[in-house]
């Protein structure tokens, strides 16, 4: 009961996506985001040109990666962008009486059309402290970007990489259905999950509304409740059935029913009495709804019990309760399991429920600035900066190296002197190494408010996903306690961190 | 810079609130309800009447109580249930070539015009086993209905919970901000926390778009990067103050600042150069924007470590990583901070982040049914049922009693003979009680596609959770191994439950 949808257009034309009215509100902020801008517009300094980054500080789940997702989301939101009359209004009612007019005529002529976004293609590999988003544009603006774009990629990024860890987890044969939507965080949350839930690896989706509206494949069986709601004393209105093939005679359906019924029971050890009549009618009514595509319930309860060889060439599906180290027993037992629906662990990301991302200043009227903080793991990197992965000779990406946007990209083959981020705050020296190749990490996806390349389809982001996987060495992709990843820092980059902090300690 | 909002209208006109579209998609559904659709349908029983209840088997976070909560999206969505031409078409595409046009037909004429929904009103204290929501009406569309329902109370009522128990923490005096958009499942996973937060027993929150359409109460100061932006160049556009008052002679911006800076450093043990002159020209800026609301900002990691006596007297707000141990410190630290703002940690619900609200088959053509499992936790209760809530003499809720929907309601002052539920499954004896008064716990909201009352305001559910908490004795109260709270059947309906458990051990 799983099909491939075809990637529908909405992705290249977001307007067209009936979804996207939620997800654009220009509104959807901290209210502290009006507040300050507020103040920059009375302080003269709302269009004052600047830089925001927006990244995390630490992969989540103990992982040594993270997979970049949820930008699709923002270009939606950046394209959209408006406050509309009532939403100003809205914001009049709960400034202070007074507030100057002019303050609410400026947020009501808002868009993105100075907006400019780099960004690490949907379903990059991530690593801590290397931007997913770099944005620029005017500093009360991109203020006001702050909670909605970090709303969209935190858990977009999560949740990509939760699936992902399972896909590892359950190697690349088993099919995974993620249902998680009633547990997830209302309508949206749900929508949001399974969208992401597919990029980072898992195969199909329960949500009938993901699959209409992102293309996801749909799949899913049946409920308990459907078992119950049959007493037994039910008819099925087909008493003859013609075979699949079309060829032969009619067989009869009570007597086939009644025969491999016997067949089953033996095999389980059971007496042809023990089924309940009703769960014999609920299958039968199942099967000739779906005569080519039968798939059972047995409860979850006495799967792992029976060992029956023939159940072998059956699908079988299981999904209760289903985490990182039920899924691992799962992956062992070879080819018993196909089809494996994973609901709240994937959704609900028990094991870190949020990811950390930041959205963190980083220059203002062209000016490096940082924040000052005496928490060295909460420092941020000053300055507009590129960043790109090196690869060693077998293609494995071995550092990420963030650097000052005006330098000159770093050469293949040529040996370069790099600052590894020292987040623990210690002593901090400086390697050198020769990349065999390496590409830049940020594409322009959005130029002074236009889209400049499209965003890949939410499968061409899957398959970079798992791509991308592939290439990344076993240690850094070990679950548990993997070696963590480097990312350095420039000798230019690592100065301008130097200097800043000297100047900080000398002003204070 | 809190304000309380009018209720919207909103709540009594859904049709109304933009936000409705995303909440009220009829496909947000899992597939395998469309599956079991298209069996019924093909089985003859689309139209077979049925109730289904939906409930929860163990109260959240080891709590012995929960708040019942997301009557009021399940509203919205009831009344609003169609499946369009599209969805049809959608549907049509992923189910078996050749599936009888009929059943799209079918499908195609649904609404909620034969559906019935008793509930718990929002807010009320809830407690396992005992519905929320008993749904009757045709078995084909009570079965699409599953997914949306349980979505839409799960994440409702666990954040309600969450929110409640950080009340019960902080005590009644201190404000509880709500800040986790930026942490929430997608943008209406942080318009459902943010509502539902609220009306657990929060403030306000941060997020204007809960302000704006659900009339949640916002409220936020400012953030680090807007002190980062000012690098103490910046000269304030205004000169001359005049006192707030109107009276007395304008005032030197730059003289105050200077002495009210003295006076701080001197109060704090620190010079007066030491501050960051972009720290001064930040808080000035704001301080003009705010003349009469001003709300500083010190870092998070350096609040607690001054003991200055005259900052009693200012607001002071705390907003770092605040769990409820954490909360717990500080609601013992009396007057000391007012103003608590809490994201992650109420919004993902860390404790647990997700309530295994389910909903099962209870009756169908009129005769009980139930769930047969080994599990006995996993039991469910047959048949239509009523559910009262019995009281002490003073006042407080002792136990819910579920009895059958058929069965007389208890009387105040009358003996009673209760089996209380056993969900170890071990050996579960009768007990004998008078209640002093008692309350039917559901109400009809919804008969045949018609609202039948209003859903009271988010403030008025609001109130009853925090009336109903007042009334529970403290010992169901505590957060920590409290005592559980007894759910118990009557005579009838335990005899039933007896009967069913012989008959299908008869049967087997």
């Amino acid at each position: 009961m799983e099909r491939q949808q075809a990637e529908r257009e909405w992705e290249r034309d977001p307007e067209r996506d009936p979804e996207a009215e939620a997800a654009t509100r220009a509104l959807l902020t901290d209210f502290y985001q009006i507040t300050m801008a507020l103040a920059y517009w009375q302080a003269g300094r709302a269009r004052e040109p600047a830089e925001f980054e927006l990244f995390f500080r630490r992969c989540p789940f103990g992982s040594s990666f993270a997979l970049a997702a949820g930008l699709r989301d923002c270009m939606r939101f950046l394209r959209t962008f408006r406050l509309h009359p009532a939403d100003v209004k809205y914001l009049a009612s709960v400034l202070p009486p007074g507030t100057d007019p002019a303050f609410f005529e400026h947020l009501q002529g808002l868009d993105c059309s100075g907006v400019t976004v780099r960004a690490q293609p949907e379903g990059s590999l991530a690593f801590a402290h290397v931007p997913l988003l770099c944005v620029s544009g005017p500093l009360l603006l991109l203020q006001l970007l702050e909670t909605p774009l970090l709303c969209l990629i935190n858990y977009a990024s999560l949740v990509a990489t939760n699936a992902a860890r399972l896909r590892l987890i359950a190697g690349p044969e088993k099919r995974l259905l993620e249902m998680g939507l009633r547990r997830a965080q209302g309508p949206d949350g749900g929508l949001t999950a399974s969208t992401y839930c597919y990029l980072g690896g898992f195969d199909s989706s329960s949500n009938v509304l993901a699959g209409q509206l992102r293309g996801v494949p749909v799949a899913g069986t049946l409920a308990h409740s459907f078992v119950t709601s049959f007493s037994g004393s039910e008819q099925p209105q087909v008493r003859m059935l013609t075979p699949a093939s079309g060829q032969g005679p009619p067989r009869n359906l009570s007597t086939l029913t009644e025969s491999w019924l016997g067949k089953v029971c033996e095999c389980l050890g059971l007496q042809a009495e023990e089924p309940h009549p009703g769960e014999r009618a609920a299958f039968v009514a199942y099967a000739l709804a779906f005569p080519q595509a039968f798939q059972g319930l047995l409860d979850s309860y006495s799967v792992m019990s029976f060992q029956v060889p023939w159940l072998e060439a059956v699908s079988i599906a299981v999904s209760n309760n289903i985490d990182e180290e039920v899924l691992t027993r799962l992956a062992q037992k070879g080819s018993e399991v196909n089809l494996i629906g994973i609901g709240t662990s994937v959704v609900t990301c028990p094991l870190q429920p949020s990811l950390g991302c930041v959205y963190k200043l980083v220059s203002v009227r062209g000016q490096p600035c940082r924040k000052l903080t005496e928490d060295s793991e909460k420092q941020t990197l000053p300055g507009s900066k590129a960043a790109y992965r090196l690869y060693s000779p077998e293609g494995a990406p071995v550092l990420d190296l963030l650097q000052l946007e005006e330098e000159p990209p770093p050469q293949t083959g040529q040996e370069l002197r790099v600052w590894p981020l020292d987040v623990s705050g210690g002593d901090c020296r400086s390697l050198t190494l020769t990349p065999a190749s390496l590409e830049p990490l940020h594409r322009l996806y959005f130029h002074l408010g236009q889209m400049c390349e499209p965003i890949p389809s939410l499968a061409e982001s899957r398959a970079l996903a798992q791509k991308s996987l592939s290439y990344l060495s076993s240690s850094h992709k070990r679950l548990e306690n993997p070696e963590p990843y480097q990312v350095a820092l420039s000798e230019k980059l690592h100065a301008l961190l130097e200097s800043l902090a000297q100047s900080s300690q000398e002003g204070s």
